[in-house]
C-alpha cells in the first residue's frame, strides 16, 4: 500500500483550540449593535383553523418592535426542507398558516428589543382556534375516515405515492424456502438533540442585500429557498456559518422561524435574532420518522435467503420534511446488505398530527436495517446457527446491485465481519459458559450495515472547489462544506497537502460564506470527505499543473518533464538544481509572485461504507436494565484520511445509537398531541459515564477510486448497526427477543415475566 | 462608437444606501466582546535617544493590560510601506526603537479595557530622553556636519541615491534657445485628511492564526508585512476591510501602531483595537512631501522648448516611506507633458527630524508639474502669447516617450485643451475688458496634466478576479480592490454586466477578505478601474466561455455557433429556441445546476490619462483673500465606466487641490519640529461652501486597449492640474508671479505692495 505524509495521520484538528477554549465563536456568540429578539408563539393544539389572531396587545406593550401572523406574510407553500427540486422533499408548508397540524406548531413571531419583552409580548397574542379531529398514529390517518391533514396528491394522508421495489420472484422465492420467517418491527421516535439549539441572526442592508449566520448544514439551500421565498435573486442573499455545534441531518431543513426572523428584520430595519429554546428544539425540530415494518423472508436450510418482502410505514408528522427521501432510501435499502435474488418491498410515508420528522443520520435505513438485521438473528437462532456466519455467508458482494441500482465496487462487509469474529475469538465466545448465578444476564450479538456515500441517485450532486495558492506557497481552499463539528475542514486541508506534497500546515480553509466559497449542496449523505475531498484533490492538482508550467520556465524545461516530493519541484532524470514550491510563486527581480488559483468540480455516483458491530451487553433481570459493556465496531471507510476523526464519528454514532436503542423516546399524549419529555431531563440520553469500552477497528477494505485517496463516507454508517447488535445480545442474554426500539427495562421486566409463565416457572 | 447597455451609464452605487443611511460599517463600528483599547505615547521631542523607560507605574494602574516599549518588542526593521520588494519603498524602521527621530513618534503602547484607562497609562510611562541635535529642512539636513538621521545608504540623511534622468543634450539644447526662463518652485505640507482617522482591531485565535479588522487600501501588503514582521506564513494572518473613508495614498503604509496592535492582542490574547484621533492622522501619518525644485527651460521664440533642466529636493520626514518611488516618479515626470528632447534632471530625497511624507494622491508630480506648469505661463507671458496656445503647442502626442520610458498611446492633452478654449470662448476670454473699479481683481488660468494608470515600471503589477456564477444566472465578483469610496466595485461590477451582457443588478461584489479574495496589489496609482477592471473583464469572457460550453450541448451545436446579447444565448444565423443565461445554469432534470468559476489575471504596462483645468479665481486686493469662482475641469480618461463617480473623483480632486493651493499646511516649529497645527481648526480645508462651480467634461478621447473597453485611471489626475491652473490664474488677476504653494492672503499682501513699491505706486 502507497504511504502517506498527511492523510491516514491524525494531525491536530484546525477547530480544536479554539473549541477546547470557549474561543469558537458560534452564531449566537455574534455580537450585533441594535440587536432584536425574535420569538415563536407555539399551537396548544394539534389540528385546528385559526379563527381569530389578535395581536393589538402584544404590538402596544413597550419594546415590541413587530408581530407577523398568517395574515400579514407572504403566503408561499415551500419546502420545509432544501432540496425543493429533487425527488427527496415535499413542498406543503406555509411560512404561517391559518391552519395548525400539530401541537407546538408556529402560530406567530415576535420581535422586541428583549428576549424577556418579546416572551411577554407572545402571551398577550389572543388566539382563537376551532379544533379538528386529531391523528396521531399512521394506522389512525391511514383508515378510511381520518381526518385530512393536508390538501394535497397522492392524498388520503400519504406523503407521496407507495413506493414499490421489485427484483425477481417473490412468491416463487417464498415456495423455495425451507422455513418462513415474519415480523413486524418498531422503531420510536428518537431526536437528533444536537448541543447547539437552532439558532440564526438577519440582517437586511440599504440595497435590499439580506444577510443571515445561521446554524445550518446546508448554506447555499438555505440561500436559495430564502430567495425563492422573499422573491430575491441568489447573489442578494448572503449566509454564513462558522462553527456549529452539531446538525445530524436535522438542520438540513430550512424551519418556520427562519424564513420569520429575515421577515422580522426587513420589518424592523433592525438585525433580528432568534433561538431556540431547548424546548423549542423538540417542538420546532425534526425527529427520526417512527416506523412500523412488517418484514417476511424465506430461508434455505443452508442459511440461504429466498425470498424477502416487506411493507415499511413511515410517520412523517405535520410535514413533508424529508419522507419522500427517507421513504425511499430506507426502503430499497432492504435490496441488500444480505443478499436475496426476490425482492418485494412497498414503502409508505403518512402524514399524522405529530412532531415533524426529517432528515436524521441514517436516514430511514436505522429502522429498516433494524428489522432486517434482528430478523437475521431469528433465522440463525431458527436454524441453530452462529449468527455471525449467517450473516457472512449472505454478505453483499463486489458486483451486487446497490440500493442505488449500480453495482457494488468493493465489498467490506465480509471483511468486517471476519475481523470481528477474528479479534474477538467469536467462536469460543458463543460457546462460552454462561454465569446464571446472579440476577445480571450477559450476552453477544452482531448487526451490519452498509451505507451510500452520497445522495445519489436520489439527488444529482457535485463537490466543488477552489484553491489559491499564495506567493509563499501556502494555500487557501475556498469550499462550501459545511463544518458540523466533525473535522471536515480538517480533512479537506489534509488531501489539498497530501496531494501538493506540503505540510498540514500550509493549508487553511475558508468556509461558511455563500457569497464567497464555490455552491455546496451541503454537509449530509456522509459524502464531504468523499465528494468535496474529491473536488479539493483535483483543484489542488490543478495547481500543481500552474506550478509545473511557471517552474518549467524558470527552470528552462518542459512542465511535463518535473515531479513534486515533499514540496520540492525537480526535473526528472536530471540532477542539478531544483524549486521549493514556495521559490516557484514567489516574486522574482521582473516577474511578480505567482497568483495561482485552481478551481474544479466533481460530479460522484455513490460508494458505499460496511460495518459490523460486535456488542456484549448485561441485562439486570431484576431492574430490567440494560448495560452496554463493550463494542467491538469494525468499519470499512477505503482509505482513512484522519483517524482519530473517523474513530470520533464512529464512537459518536455508537453513543447516539445506544440512546435511540435503549434510552430516547419523543413522547406525545396519545390523545391531545401534547408534548410530554421537551426537555433533557424526561428525554434521556447517554452521557459519558453511561458508555461501554469501545474497541474501534478501521478498514481499509475496499476503497473506492471515486473517492480522494480511495476513501468513502463514515458519518451515518456507525448508528445503523449499533441498534440490532444491541437487540441481538439481548436475545443472546435472556432468550427474549425485542422487535421495537427503545427496549426499556419495563418492557424487559415485563417480557421475562411472560416468558417465565410460557415456561411455567417464577419469573 | 459602440453603445453600452451599463458602462458609461452613472447605475446606483451599491455602497450607497448604506453609507447616506449611516448603516455602511467601518473597522471603529464593529463590536468585539472583551474588546481592550490600545494607545500609543509619542515623543515630544523631534531627535533623542531614550535613555530610560519606565512602564512600572503604567502596569500597575488598574485596568491596563500590556505595555510595550522598544525593549520588548521584536527588534525588525521593515519598510513603513508595503511595497518591501519595490523600488518605491525603504525598510528604515522598527515598530519601536530606543531613538526617536520627530516630535510625535511613538516610544509606547498601552492595552487597557478602555479607552481612559490606556490615556491615563500613557501619563505614567515615564521617559528620559538623551537630545539630539535635530534638523527640518532639506538644506539643513544636506550641510556636511548635519547630524545623521539613519544610519544606513546612500549615508548624508539621503534616502536614496540621487535619481538621474537624461535625455539628449541638455547644453546644446540650452544653447539653441531664444531666451531661458529659470526659478525656484516650492511646495507645502499638505495631509491627506482623509474623514476615517486609521483604526484597526487585530484578534489572534487559538491557532495562532491573526485576524486584522483595518483601514487600508492594501490589504494583501498588510498581510504580507504583518507575516513577515511576525514572522508567520500568509494565510496566518487574515486582514479584512469593508468600507472605508478615505485614503488618498496614505493608508498604503503600514503604520508602527499597527505592529502594535497585533502584538498588543497577541501579549493580552483578547482583541485590541486602536483608533487614531485626528491629532494623531498628523502625528502618526503621512503627508506630501515638501519639495523644492529648481527648473530652468530654454525657448525659441515659437514657443518651442529647446532645453529642460531640474533639480527636485523631497523631504521625507523622519522616516523613507515612499520617498524612493516620489522622488522616482515625480522627477520623471519632467520628461514629458510639454515636448522637450534635451533633458536633465536630478531628485534627491532627504531625511529630516520632521513627520513622515509618503504616498499621497499626485505622488510626486503635484509638485513637479506644479513648477513646470507655472513656468510655462511665466514664458507665455514672456513672448506675449496666449499660455494655452504655448501649451497646445508644446503638448505631448501619441507616440511621444512617456516617463514610464514606453511609447504613449493616444494624447488626450491637446483635445482636453481645445475642448475647453472652445467651450469657454477662451480668446475672447483673453481679451475681455478687467474691471478694476473695486478691490477686486478676476484672472483666468490653465494647468495641464498627465498621470498614469498603474505603478508601472516601477512596480511589476497584476490585476486578478475570481467570478462565480450562481444557478440562477447572477454572477458575484471575488476581488482583492479596495473600496476606499471612490465606487469601485461599482465600476467593476459595470464591467462584469457589460461583458455578460446582464442588468448591473445581476453582479455582487465580495471584498475586504485576504483569505476570500484572489491577491492584489492594493488601491493606489489610478489603476484599480484600469487593472483589476480589465482582470474582472477577462474573468467574465471566461465565464462566457463556459456558459457557451454548456449551452452548446444543451442546445446541440458548437460553442464557436453561439452568440450572447441581451442575456440571451443564441445560435448564429439560425432561428428558433434561444436560452436566458439564467436557463443556460439552472438545474435540469438528470443535469445538476452548472456552479461556473472564471479565474483572471492581468499583467498591465501602462496607460495615461490627460486633463487641463481652466480656473477663473478673484483676489480681494484689501485683504489677500484668493477665491476660485469657477473651475471648467476638461479630462480624457478613455472610456468613462460611471460618469458621476468619475465627476465624483474629478470635484474632489479640484478640493483637495485647491486646499493644497490656498489653504493646507502642516507646520511644525522650526525650533523643536514640535506639530503646530494638527487638527481641523487651525489646518484648514475648503468645505462645501468654499467650493466654486465645476463644469466637469469627460472626454473618452484616447482609450487604451489596455483597459477595460478603453477604460484609463482617474483617480489622481484632478488633483494635480488644478494647483497650477491657480497660481496662473493669480498672475492674470493681480500680475504676481507666486512658484510656490499655498500662496496665502499676507503673501498676496506683502506681493501687491512690493510690486507696488517696484513700480513706484500706493499699494
Amino acid at each position: 500500500m502507497m504511504t502517506h505524509a498527511v492523510i491516514g495521520h491524525s494531525v491536530k484538528r484546525t477547530d480544536l483550540l479554539d473549541k477546547v477554549t470557549g474561543n469558537a465563536k458560534y452564531v449566537a456568540d455574534m455580537p450585533f449593535p441594535g440587536l432584536l429578539y425574535g420569538k415563536i408563539k407555539r399551537s396548544n393544539v394539534a389540528h385546528a383553523r385559526i379563527r381569530r389572531i389578535d395581536t393589538s396587545r402584544a404590538l402596544a406593550l413597550p419594546g415590541v418592535r413587530a408581530v407577523l401572523t398568517h395574515e400579514n406574510v407572504p403566503r408561499v407553500l415551500h419546502a420545509g426542507s432544501p432540496h425543493p427540486r429533487s425527488a427527496s422533499v415535499t413542498c406543503d408548508q406555509y411560512i404561517l398558516d391559518y391552519k395548525v397540524r400539530y401541537w407546538g406548531e408556529g402560530v406567530a413571531a415576535v420581535a422586541a428589543v428583549s428576549e424577556e419583552i418579546a416572551e411577554r409580548a407572545l402571551e398577550l397574542i389572543e388566539v382563537e382556534y376551532e379544533t379538528l379531529p386529531a391523528v396521531f398514529t399512521t394506522e389512525d390517518a391511514e383508515r378510511s375516515d381520518a381526518p385530512r391533514i393536508h390538501d394535497r396528491e397522492p392524498g388520503g394522508n400519504l406523503v407521496l405515492p407507495p413506493v414499490i421495489v421489485q427484483r425477481g420472484d417473490v412468491e416463487a422465492g417464498f415456495a423455495e424456502a425451507d422455513f418462513i420467517l415474519e415480523g413486524v418491527y418498531e422503531g420510536g421516535r428518537p431526536t437528533p438533540a444536537y448541543m447547539e439549539p437552532n439558532v440564526l441572526t438577519c440582517s437586511w442592508d440599504g440595497n435590499g442585500n439580506l444577510t443571515v449566520w445561521i446554524s445550518t448544514q446546508t448554506a447555499f439551500m438555505v440561500r436559495g429557498i430564502m430567495a425563492e421565498v422573499l422573491g430575491l435573486p441568489l447573489h442578494k442573499v448572503r449566509v454564513l456559518v462558522d462553527h456549529m455545534g452539531g446538525g445530524f441531518g436535522a438542520k438540513q431543513d430550512l424551519f418556520q422561524h427562519e424564513f420569520l426572523c429575515a421577515l422580522l428584520a426587513r420589518e424592523t430595519r433592525r438585525p433580528v435574532r432568534m433561538e431556540y429554546t431547548r424546548e423549542e428544539t423538540f417542538l420546532g425540530g425534526r425527529t427520526r420518522h417512527p416506523a412500523r415494518i412488517w418484514l417476511k423472508q424465506g430461508f434455505r436450510n443452508d442459511g440461504t435467503i429466498t425470498a424477502r418482502q416487506a411493507r415499511v410505514v413511515f410517520n412523517s408528522g405535520a410535514y413533508g420534511s424529508h419522507g419522500p427521501g427517507v421513504t425511499n432510501v430506507g426502503t430499497a435499502a432492504l435490496v441488500s446488505l444480505y443478499r436475496c435474488d426476490n425482492v418485494l418491498l412497498e414503502g409508505r410515508c403518512v402524514y399524522t398530527n405529530s412532531p415533524i420528522a426529517g432528515a436524521f443520520r441514517g436516514y430511514g435505513v436505522v429502522q429498516t436495517y433494524y428489522a432486517l438485521d434482528v430478523q437475521m438473528d431469528e433465522a440463525a437462532a431458527h436454524l441453530g446457527m452462529d449468527p455471525a456466519e449467517l450473516k457472512l455467508r449472505n454478505a453483499v458482494r463486489e458486483g451486487d446491485i446497490a440500493p442505488s441500482n449500480h453495482p457494488l465496487i468493493g465489498h467490506g462487509l465480509e471483511a468486517c465481519i471476519e475481523k470481528g469474529m477474528a479479534l474477538l475469538d467469536w467462536p469460543a465466545l458463543r460457546r462460552r459458559p454462561r454465569d446464571t448465578t446472579g440476577p445480571v444476564r450477559t450476552g453477544w450479538g452482531l448487526g451490519c450495515e452498509m451505507h451510500g456515500s452520497s445522495a445519489y441517485p436520489g439527488i444529482k450532486e457535485q463537490g466543488n472547489a477552489i484553491i489559491k495558492m499564495n506567493e509563499d506557497g501556502t494555500v487557501v481552499l475556498l469550499t462550501g462544506a459545511a463544518g458540523l463539528g466533525t473535522g471536515a475542514h480538517t480533512a479537506l486541508a489534509q488531501i489539498i497537502a497530501e496531494e501538493l506534497t506540503l505540510p498540514f500546515e500550509a493549508v487553511s480553509v475558508v468556509h461558511g460564506d455563500t457569497d464567497v466559497v464555490p455552491w455546496d449542496i451541503g454537509a449530509f449523505a456522509s459524502h464531504t470527505t468523499y465528494m468535496v475531498g474529491k473536488a479539493a484533490q483535483m483543484a489542488a492538482g490543478e495547481i500543481r499543473r500552474q506550478l509545473f508550467e511557471r517552474a518549467a520556465k524558470l527552470m528552462e524545461c518542459e512542465p511535463e518533464a518535473l515531479t513534486l516530493a515533499n514540496g520540492i519541484i525537480a526535473v526528472r532524470d536530471r540532477d542539478g538544481p531544483t524549486l521549493t514550491v514556495r521559490e516557484a510563486v514567489m516574486p522574482r527581480k521582473g516577474i511578480p509572485a505567482a497568483q495561482l488559483v485552481g478551481t474544479a468540480t466533481y460530479h460522484p455516483t455513490k460508494s458505499y461504507s460496511f460495518a459490523a458491530h460486535f456488542v456484549e451487553v448485561a441485562v439486570d433481570t431484576e431492574t430490567g436494565f440494560i448495560t452496554v459493556r463493550q463494542v467491538v465496531p469494525v468499519h470499512d471507510v477505503g482509505k482513512v484520511i484522519h483517524p482519530v476523526a473517523a474513530a470520533g464519528q464512529i464512537e459518536g454514532g455508537i453513543q447516539q445509537g445506544i440512546g435511540h436503542t435503549l434510552y430516547e423516546d419523543y413522547q406525545i399524549d396519545m390523545r391531545t398531541g401534547r408534548s410530554l419529555n421537551a426537555n433533557f431531563v424526561d428525554y434521556k440520553m447517554p452521557l459519558a459515564m453511561d458508555m461501554p469500552e469501545i474497541r474501534t477497528v478501521i478498514l481499509e477494505a475496499a476503497p473506492d477510486p471515486g473517492g480522494p485517496f480511495g476513501a468513502k463516507g463514515v458519518g451515518e454508517d456507525p448508528i445503523v448497526a449499533i441498534g440490532p447488535a444491541i437487540a441481538n445480545a439481548v436475545f443472546d442474554a435472556i432468550g427474549v427477543r425485542f422487535r421495537h426500539y427503545p427496549i426499556k427495562p419495563e418492557q424487559v421486566l415485563q417480557a421475562l415475566a411472560e416468558k417465565a409463565a410460557r415456561e411455567g416457572r417464577q419469573p
